[in-house]
């Protein structure tokens, strides 16, 4: 089975690496671009039959840092 | 509007992050992780009426290196 979790910083937290991108394409002469957030995806390779509470644990011990981010998990 | 942009390594591209992870996971006790692709996703917000195809263009000057990664976009 595969489950993907995405991990982006909590509303409030600074996002410097989106700041960035959201400048860069303002160089790049894109415009409109009001806000950019940038998170991680991991998509897991997982044993059949792997919990969604497994999946959860894995998040709150290695995958997220609870205290800055926060995380979904979707099963794929 | 808001879009998300999903960039990830393609097939057969080494990814050391993914591999860490999966080693990392495997340290703290969890069986069965077969495999672990990291990526990044990137959520824009956009003005409204931002085309796909400006969101394409975003993606090969910018937010993709397309030579090794691949991005999917997604309009939320």
């Amino acid at each position: 089975m595969k489950a993907r979790v995405h991990v982006m910083l909590k509303n409030g937290v600074l996002d410097p690496q989106g700041e960035a991108v959201r400048h860069a394409l303002g160089t790049l002469g894109f415009d409109g671009v009001n806000g950019v957030r940038q998170g991680k995806v991991i998509e897991l390779d997982l044993a059949d039959g792997t919990s969604e509470d497994t999946i959860n644990e894995m998040c709150e011990k290695l995958l997220a840092n609870t205290v800055i981010e926060s995380y979904s998990v979707e099963v794929v």
